[in-house]
């Protein structure tokens, strides 16, 4: 203190200059500044400023439920009778949904998902999770110990990167992203001061992925770091293609090959559209492939409950399974997440039900199947709209959106705009979809927040708005691209 | 590949001794391995295999439903027509859960909790929290701009740490903390490679906070690190006291004179018993203490749906309030959050519940008053029984429980056992935990997970069974500290 008694004069203790530098380099597009100035816009139309739209389209983010998408009634039948156990007696609730909502309560502490878990999940819901993998996987036996619940994919991913992050300088951990890529690994590695090593996927292929390349990228990466993971979004995010098993065998040889530790994003299983596509998990390829590689390779994969055909992501539910990790490594990763406790249990027991659905026979089974075939056969539709119309104009170019829920296409600016946009220090399809936004209040994501080939430019658009909003959306962005493209010509 | 096409045989990518060393060092006593321990016995139990008691007690973690304290009514009514909104035809549920619910669908995404929310938390949860804090703090503003939902309190303190976590060697950030501690803190500062510093609470003055003692530490930690924060816990976990305004006031002055970046964790904020004490949120004294204080001090506070009178752990909300952070900081921060998405909906819903409780004149205002009543004067009730019985255990003397969940009591532990518990590698409280364990099924966790005085020794145990087992675990306990005090002697 000074002689008055004031407080000596200081700054902060904590500014950009003073915070955690790793936290700077973090970068998260798809809620970036577009989607900042979205919601700002959203604000200004509420308080009456005009604008030459009514809404803001979000076709920012894979968020099915905000997009008009109804939730499987099952799934909140059960979790409304979790939440409220009084509704038990209540003869509108069916048989089957009561069920599950007793076996899940009784899996709590004091019947109550209020209860804390274990810190891996619930262990029937890891039961059930690890049957309905060896279910989809034809057979190939699945471990409840190797499966942890999480709090959606995300938190799964980051915590098998923190694991692997380790060593400095040249022997520092290097992740091996597709580009483009989902912006939630280029954030995370940075967080985690982790090598990113990008691999081109191949756009003239429908976004295909290439083992040279895969090789090309490693073998550059090992010149200043120690690559030690590769991770392989399918089908993919923000890219839309569809592994074929081939692909997937391919990959894993590669992989085994150079002592790489496999990251597989399997999110997006359910959604599959395209004619002749198939969704193949890498663990099911790999165990097809025989002892030799099955009893080695080390993979993690993930899945979520925000995704497929139920698109609760409001419920942060998800697991990851671990195969062939190391049992002390095993130990480690379950004391580092039972420093969170355990993941929110609401989401556990939604993950059951994805994994434990109504079957055959069961009062909800017909509704269920209904809503669905429902969901998936209108993404499909809607998949296949948007490829047609975006192909439709000159200056787009859209690879068919074999499944997840995003196109990625690529677009031709003039020159005329891309000098303008550089002369402000934006992006070039940043400029542009800033622009699309304030003259038509729809909200995409450029291609440069997920990486893409120096000088060519793109953006991510979401599949989801419902089927006839959708089509105004394309041509409105059609009309746009028109217009801006005379507009710089 | 080898010339007859197998792998070469390589070790595993990951292993304990190429993984992330930070994660290593991570230790959580809460869920360490006498609760694992008390997990397996819980099996052999069912398995039919005899022991001396018929089940495990777990009074180690503050885990209220687990304990069999049940939901407040209210709070899962609204939750129940969030999560399957149907039920709002239903004239079961009273009007006022009825409008809380349509309120929080209203600003949900397509009106569905599946839907993920803005990064930062839903607005009008926000709002809801700025209000509360607002009244709780005798009308001193809250920004909801500065409120942050997270995914239980501890999310948020990881985050807040992380944001300060900077330096290298010498320059590296050191945050003080309370020893006896609640290992979040000590977890995540070894997962960021903080360095931690530790301050004892003073245990002959019931656990309080000496200024002086926190000079030594300060002075201390400057010879090798960069102490830049400040972490309090009140009312204390695991050590039960509440602090005085006086004692706020000082450490407030403390952090002012010493440039640190302070943080509340005040998660316990309804939880207080004893005579004569109250709580104070920092934030208040803060401002209470003049703009000299107020404009300066930078302070993130804490606070969860898991504690209090709710105990809805398994839900994971939370929020934290941000007090005169850098705005450019509060960008990196918002950013920052935004690669998980967003926080549980779930768990955001029934924060805004606790901050927005049933009125006076609302339908389940006397419900809800009668249940939170019902559990706090029970707590209190415990929190004397605790104290009294097991201050009449000769080798046992155990300070007030003025406030939070826990007893943490000190231990006199013979010479012998001291020396078999050196011999097997254990520390002295671990063994005596474990012993008591596996000879009368409770479940504690040993004093040396939350740090103690050189040559103490203590166990911390909730108090939230309820009253009738408290008092059989007790007289349990007393009688196992008897027997073991005479085996060793």
């Amino acid at each position: 203190m000074s002689e008055n008694g004031a407080l000596p004069l200081r700054g902060k203790v904590l500014t950009v200059d003073t915070m955690n530098p790793n936290v700077k380099k973090v970068d998260y597009a798809v809620r970036g500044p577009i989607v900042q100035r979205a919601v700002q816009i959203e604000k200004e139309l509420k308080e009456g400023v005009k604008k030459p739209f009514e809404e803001v389209i979000k076709a920012n983010i894979g968020d099915a439920h905000a997009m008009g998408q109804r939730p499987i009634t099952f799934f909140r039948q059960v979790m409304a009778l979790c939440t409220y156990p009084q509704l038990l007696d209540d003869n509108k609730f069916p048989e089957d949904a009561k069920n599950r909502a007793r076996r899940i309560l009784q899996s709590c502490g004091g019947n109550s998902i209020g209860a804390y878990t274990s810190s891996q999940g619930i262990d029937c819901v890891r039961h059930d999770v690890a049957n309905y993998i060896q279910r989809r996987d034809g057979g190939i036996p699945s471990d409840p110990d190797n499966i942890y619940l999480t709090t959606g994919a995300s938190d799964g991913i980051v915590t098998i990167l923190k694991l692997l992050t380790a060593g400095e300088g040249r022997t520092r951990t290097g992740v091996m992203i597709s580009i483009p890529q989902y912006p939630l690994y280029s954030a995370s590695l940075a967080e985690l001061g982790a090598v990113q090593i990008n691999y081109y996927l191949n756009e003239e292929k429908c976004w295909s992925l290439d083992i040279s390349e895969l090789q090309r990228s490693l073998q550059a990466a090992r010149e200043h770091c120690n690559p030690r993971v590769l991770c392989i979004i399918n089908p993919g995010n923000p890219t839309g293609q569809v592994q074929s098993r081939q692909c997937i065998e391919d990959v894993i040889r590669f992989a085994a090959k150079e002592n790489l530790f496999l990251m597989a994003d399997e999110v997006y299983q359910d959604n599959v559209y395209a004619e002749g596509c198939e969704f193949h998990s890498f663990k099911k390829v790999l165990f097809e492939m025989g002892p030799e590689y099955s009893s080695k390779l080390e993979l993690a994969s993930f899945h979520s409950t925000s995704k497929c055909y139920m698109g609760e992501c409001g419920f942060r539910g998800g697991y990851l399974e671990v195969i062939n990790m190391d049992p002390e490594v095993k130990a480690q990763l379950t004391k580092l997440v039972s420093v969170r406790l355990c993941p929110p249990v609401p989401g556990q027991a939604l993950m059951d039900l994805v994994v434990n659905s109504p079957q055959p026979g069961e009062p909800s089974y017909q509704t269920f199947i209904k809503e669905r075939t429902a969901v998936l056969s209108a993404l499909a539709e809607k998949a296949k709209l948007t490829e047609e119309i975006l192909n439709t104009v000159p200056g787009i170019s859209c690879n068919p959106v074999q499944g997840a829920m995003y196109s990625f296409p690529r677009i031709t600016l003039p020159e005329r705009a891309i000098n303008e946009a550089k002369a402000k220090g934006q992006a070039p399809d940043m400029f542009y979809c800033m622009k699309l936004l304030e003259e038509t209040g729809i909200c995409l994501v450029p291609g440069s927040g997920f990486g893409q080939r120096e000088g060519t430019y793109h953006f991510r658009m979401t599949i989801l708005p419902p089927t006839d909003k959708l089509k105004i959306m394309l041509n409105k962005l059609k009309e746009f691209h028109q217009k801006f493209t005379q507009q710089y010509s």
